[in-house]
């Protein structure tokens, strides 16, 4: 049986972080699916359009990889493309209690579906999305923080705004 | 002296997880008050009389239990009503900070009435109203997680948004 | 039913931070039972008799407060004795995850017995036994720390050592 | 080299828990400078010139301390002003990931500027901003948790609401 | 590549928490190895011959699950025998910080070998071989935490001691 | 008034997290004291006095870094030498409940004497003496950890145990 990983997020703008997780990933799993959330209730800086072309970007290279969209239920997403693995990442800075809860849902609602977390690298520890975001809109430096696609695309959508 | 007990919340529903600890609660002590905050800041999905009514009829069967609505601090309804006891929660997967920080705060301010917590049982730990309204939102079933009358009243909250 | 708390430990010595707990749990409890434990494999600072000697002395003008030794499960004893309610001091500094180790397991062999959590006042949030005597055997004042008789107990006992 | 150390917050309003920190902070360092952001995103109780004059009001019997008003990134403003210490305050009860998470990024950005974080006083744990405005506007008492003029200041604003 | 899990650790005894975790490891990686670490320097309740004898009962009737005894550093004991993952389960109880220490320093000392972090089911989350060994040394019931030949082996060994 | 901060530990072996935090120390204050703590209880891997040796290599090239031993409480040894700073790592994988009781005590009894926490670098948030320790003494490689000299001390102290 394929082993089928899906690293759901908002990816408002995918991260160096989430970009060292996916590829130890690949090497993990027969395939991970990088999918895209959609949230109507949330204000995003980029577009869905734009957040799903940058992660097409950053995924290219890496053959195991695909990029999806999803709304609903997480674990419905799995079951219905058939992934039996939720990745996710621990920074150490994490919300851990938050990331138990969920975890622990999730095993409730689906057993068969496992959550698997990888650890961050230590250089990454302090990066997301929305402290990435944050420190770009006060005009702080992020390129070391971002994929080059993903760090134009945010230059972009903070010069339109 | 009697010991009344105050557990108070929004109860967007009332959970299974809430009602394992009223139940326990009302063993403990001499009586129980299931005490329903209102925050007109605070989106609720179920109206104050829906969760009023929930409230009611999930105690109905437990006879040192009532229920109740207040406003302001907890500790001047507890002052008010003649409540000595607060009661909480503890999740393992619970925000320990933020607790620690109110019941700190209510013990600083009002010494003579105790903050205690109960363990929420291991197969309930990640449940919480937040996270129910969220998977019903989205079609997961929630029906292990809520009393019957509060899955019903969910599932007609949902039906009508 | 009468609510009995039982509050155990190895009390080497009893601290201030104890007896605060204690006098909130007599006026919350029909009774309190002041446990200590023993422990063959462990070395204490002061005897059984010695620790025996000083809960009493610290116990005596509270009415409802009683001392006991046991060895064996802390359930087992509460259900030989009747005890419904174990009784621990949560202090912001604590070692929460044996915390909630040790509840869930006691839930979960003695569904019965209700592990209470209170929080120690600020003032007494780093006062522990053992860092207490280790403050007093490299010298420094622990007077503050401890009753009147466990300090003295205390002082004697480093000085024979 | 003068140490020169920044505390920044939004002060709304200043609470006698910052207040203690930089009184300590101010016997640590060359100077202190009360800096107060500015997040035009952000609902604040007390207006902009309400906070500053509260700052100065307080910091007015320190030598060595002076209020200043910054948006943008903190570690830009600290270089702009000179600034190499960036104060923060521990408070056992704190959202530490969060801090640890800021820390570590304005490490990285700025490798010369150090974040140095303080002990709060268990007794003002639990003291903070956010908390002391909901209790107050609750009709909580805070007179306890404020100097006496950011005390006047929050009462005249609920007053206004 | 294969993907080859170690799942190591003293197991003095195994745990039902512990096969929970390896049938789930089993049908994610191609193989995994539940490796017995021996360090003399640590006082065991069951010998290594017992131990390893336990894990092969236990792991007897899953095709992919074998058993192996390793001592010196465990990424050494990965490389040597083309392991590529450490497999480590998550209690919500347990020491966090322990768990991301020795995760980084394998990550570090050796990137090729991930480490995976599985969730503990919630029923299990407290249990523990040194709190289970604690619990029957003291005469408690532990037959519902441990396989059935762990709990035969465990009896034994505190009957002849 | 100059600032003198000290830096406790028993230093066996001191680390590059540790060189790291002092010469970031020693450009904030005045002067830093490397205080190598005795305790006769404790077993150590190198003697005292090899200790002393490689914290007086190490520091040698910082004009404001000295070295000294102490023995009993740290905060009489910052009396009689007039320190008023203690200085601590944070390290996002620290046991932080400890370091907050330990720094409250310390203010409780000499609120004179500051506890200041700094961060430590992402990259070496894992290492700690007694891990790299352990993965020496089984044949791991630390040269990345230490400094040449404690590196070197280190192999000399395994191979003649």
């Amino acid at each position: 049986m394929a082993r089928i990983a899906v690293y759901a997020g908002s990816f408002d703008p995918i991260t160096v972080g989430h970009m060292d997780l996916v590829r130890r990933a690949a090497a993990l799993f027969d395939r991970v699916v990088l999918a895209l959330g959609t949230n109507p209730s949330k204000n995003y800086l980029l577009s869905m359009e734009e957040r799903r072309e940058l992660l097409e970007a950053c995924a290219s290279d890496m053959e195991n990889v695909a990029v999806d969209v999803f709304d609903g239920l997480l674990i419905d997403y799995c079951r219905k493309t058939g992934a039996n693995v939720i990745l996710r990442g621990l920074r150490a800075v994490t919300d851990f209690e938050f990331e138990f809860q969920i975890g622990l849902a999730n095993m409730d609602m689906a057993p068969d579906i496992e959550t698997v977390f990888l650890l961050t690298e230590p250089k990454n520890i302090f990066i997301s999305s929305s402290l990435v975001r944050e420190i770009a809109v006060n005009g702080g430096d992020v390129q070391r923080y971002l994929p080059t696609p993903a760090y134009d695309a945010l230059m972009r959508a903070i010069a339109r705004d």
